[in-house]
């Protein structure tokens, strides 16, 4: 099922940001004068918790669904996610009128499966370290002829992901500052590669580095060997939005031009992030969602004196584990 | 040590506004689709727990210090609060380069005591309960020659907090809306009185309720007596930033003008509206600041079919608090 366009691009991006203006929330880039001092630099948090269906994702899949056919439409969309991508694309197939079937591991944070069929869509489950969600998906898109859309390797998803690089272009530009680093979290690079393609033109000089959880690093292995590694699969994480096997095929490319590596966090750095968003920003922060930060944190790379902006990607982690975190038992 | 000008009006808290753009958070006014379905109603959330310092106090903190003299801001500051006027004026004195002196009760959450000692502030303890902070205010102030800014009965400190109102108003607009109701946390009533000042002009329909924790509900029975009454004093409340005593004398004239009423909340009303918060917006509201939201969620005002907003007024809370609320154990 390929797409229509090549390959995203920063043209593709701005397209995107045309079509999402008005329908996405501008999430706030918010600092803390209290973090700021103990970091000595100057950290901004790119809040896409506050996004709707509390994660970036519904960037993506708002646009992808809106560049769809009538036909297609008319037919249903079809996704397979860790969550974040389900609900993105349950609620933007509800707003655009259109049926969603989304096939989800059964591990998934209960919110997560929860709010996806909150918003109307048709939720199938798997077994997500012993099944292949790719085959299964493929199997039933084509059973019931709906429009699978990739979680990451789609050209609309990716490029709607890149419009959260250009509200950050535009923010910081409107406080006269420029990002000297920037870092989100990565999963099959979707966010990651529509940010880089977003700078790569409005903000060219900021040193990108993708962010991932200790044991699912297969991305920053990817981007030092200069091609794509995998993860073995023997692992478990709490980050459970960005524990995928490989960068994308469409993703990594981009990710490999326009990055300048990768920043490999623990799971107790995570839960140090998810603390300082609660105490020091007020917002709820997934695991997944908070790599980038705890990165920063926990100083994997020296932003003394820099302007620093950290993607906050997604918020939807579930209470027990939140208080878990809160009381320092992760 | 009375204010200069006479009385907030609407053209106060719009000097205020131009003081204030550029310096302040643009919080984010926040909806969730999720929970709309199940109000059946529209629900935003203005999300000052996103200011810095992590409550609307700054606004009015920062105003007030702004339009000191010269010789009052070399002398320094004085304020008595409950932990997030000490915060906004901790910092507000600090970006503006004036020394601050705290008056705090010593039962305050350790994340405010921390975060106003870290801004810079000097912080002096008190008992909340036997000891009266407005008598040792005014000692210590007049001993050592600092301006008293009072957290609510002063004309540009409620000015500032009304910015708020305007903000409210014109994100609103953005969308095409008008509110239909609105409701924001009181304590004494600074930010309820700013807000009701904005919006009598830029949204005069609509109309505003203030909201209480039970047991500190002193100003809805002001409001329904039409005279000043007080809390008993002999309860203790998890809403430790609204346990105020009594409505102010400048805020209470304009509530009382402004405003149709008061709503009351439970405290388990309260620790239901904190995980709403976190659910479906993935904000860290504190108690004090999630009883407006609280109100709303428990149907003390009928809200169907209506377009309404509720401020949370603040996120500073203790990770222990707040985990115990996440686990449902309040």
């Amino acid at each position: 099922m390929p797409d229509i366009s090549p390959a995203p691009s920063f043209n593709t991006v701005q397209e995107a940001y045309s079509r999402l203006e008005g329908v996405v929330v501008r999430t706030p880039l918010l600092e803390s004068p209290a973090l700021n001092e103990k970091l000595g630099g100057r950290l901004f948090l790119k809040c896409e918790a506050l996004q709707k269906t509390g994660s970036f994702k519904f960037r993506g899949a708002y646009n992808a669904i809106s560049t769809l056919s009538e036909m297609q439409r008319r037919q249903g969309v079809f996704a397979f996610s860790s969550g974040n991508h389900a609900q993105g694309m349950a609620y933007a197939a509800k707003i655009l009128g259109c049926k969603a079937t989304i096939l989800m591991p059964e591990d998934t944070p209960r919110i997560k499966l929860e709010n996806t069929r909150g918003y109307g869509a048709t939720v199938v489950t798997y077994d997500r370290y012993t099944e292949s969600r790719e085959e299964i998906g493929e199997t039933i898109a084509s059973e019931q002829n709906l429009t699978l859309i990739r979680p990451y390797d789609n050209v609309q998803v990716i490029s709607g992901q890149g419009t959260c690089g250009i509200e950050i272009a535009q923010q910081l530009e409107e406080k006269n500052l420029t990002a000297d680093l920037l870092s989100a979290p990565c999963g099959g690079g979707g966010l990651m590669s529509g940010i880089s393609l977003a700078l790569s033109k409005l903000s060219p000089k900021t040193e990108i580095y993708v962010a991932e959880p200790e044991n699912f690093d297969d991305t920053t292995r990817s981007l030092a060997s200069g091609t794509r590694q995998s993860n073995s699969g023997d692992h478990r994480s709490i980050c459970d939005a960005i524990v995928t096997p490989t960068p994308g095929n469409i993703t990594f490319p981009v990710l490999h031009d326009l990055t300048k590596g990768g920043l490999v966090v623990s799971e107790a750095e995570v839960a140090q992030a998810m603390r300082a968003a609660f105490q020091y920003f007020k917002i709820v922060a997934e695991p997944g969602g908070s790599v980038a930060l705890a990165a920063f944190l926990s100083g994997k790379i020296d932003m003394k004196g820099k302007t620093v902006v950290a993607v906050a990607s997604g918020g939807n982690v579930d209470t027990d584990l939140y208080a878990k975190v809160l009381n320092c038992e992760i």
